[in-house]
């Protein structure tokens, strides 16, 4: 089973030592990571944009080839996930691949939301507050992340792995609830019989 | 033409009549507008999770049943767009469905990016950091947002249609930027035979 995988440590200096670890994971669990082309693909001499459209065509391919994805959900940048990342489990779960992830922050999306706006989780007397300051509407359907995103995992039937480091360092290294996402994958597709997909 | 209008105005308190006012939009180019089922399903009595999996079930439906889809891109607590509507972008490319995309930013990501963390865009004596203060690179291909997002939109034969938005009341109601991209699928859409797809 080939798994795409997913997540902003392509941007990390060391993604490929990331990527490395992630795939001998997978290796031990009898199944084959996938990693994203960001960092390996030749794009010298090319304009910006034309590497840009290249790394895209790449990743949209290697998905296409994918059986399964997983998808590392750890807040990016605002208290949700990396774009790139929720486009790519959309892409997933469009194409009928069982989808998975994991966050290394526990903090509820509510919490996290909050926060990025410095509001008080637990102001006394009274309940948080339902919308932002510019009046959205702060999402509390008890799922790790937006409701797409979520929803696309237990639509897999599995649920978001959440632990929380606080490592700054570790934030997007730490691979422990990537393991327990592969473990899960693993158990499904030896419960199913081969080539029935 | 049946046209998916994602977004995070879903989360403003007058979803409904910004959805009234994109589906007038669509109906005067001679398109179909399909609004997400988030503020208009039947909710009441369902837990958080099911009733946030209920959304998420009725947008993959939609998502189905649409020729094309519109995201808003404007960034959405951070310096990227919503990643439920990042999602969606990515469903529906995996669908083989043109995406198309507007945001009511026009900064570039890079300066976004560095703004969220405090940066100067354009140190004295100088260039500007090309990692964040974690050490994540900072996405620097001449596109709107993350490469995957634009990535699909060029794929399919669109540019990100990019406006500055300075009044937050306007920030995710101007339909400025929407109008220009159901024009672009309206003409693209009248150049092909139908029920060729």
């Amino acid at each position: 089973m080939r798994v795409y995988l997913a997540g902003p440590e392509v941007f990390l200096p060391d993604a490929d030592e990331i990527g490395a670890r992630k795939l001998e994971i997978c290796r031990r669990h009898g199944l084959t990571g996938v990693y994203p082309g960001d960092t390996t693909l030749e794009l010298s001499g090319l304009a910006p944009r034309a590497a840009g459209r290249r790394i895209y065509g790449c990743n949209r391919d290697l998905m296409k080839g994918c059986d399964a994805g997983i998808a590392n959900m750890t807040p990016f940048r605002g208290p949700s996930m990396d774009v790139g990342t929720a486009f790519e489990l959309g892409y997933l779960a469009a194409l009928g691949r069982p989808v998975l992830g994991y966050s290394n922050s526990a903090r509820s999306f509510p919490e996290r939301t909050l926060a990025y706006f410095g509001l008080d989780p637990a102001p006394a007397g009274g309940d948080p507050p339902a919308r932002d300051p510019l009046g959205l509407a702060i999402e509390n359907f008890g799922m790790a992340d937006n409701l797409m995103l979520a929803g696309a995992i237990l639509d897999a039937g599995f649920e978001v792995v959440t632990r929380q480091i606080d490592d700054p360092e570790r934030l997007y290294r730490d691979l422990t609830g990537f393991e327990t996402c592969v473990e899960a994958l693993a158990v499904r597709g030896a419960a199913r019989p081969k080539n029935t997909r």
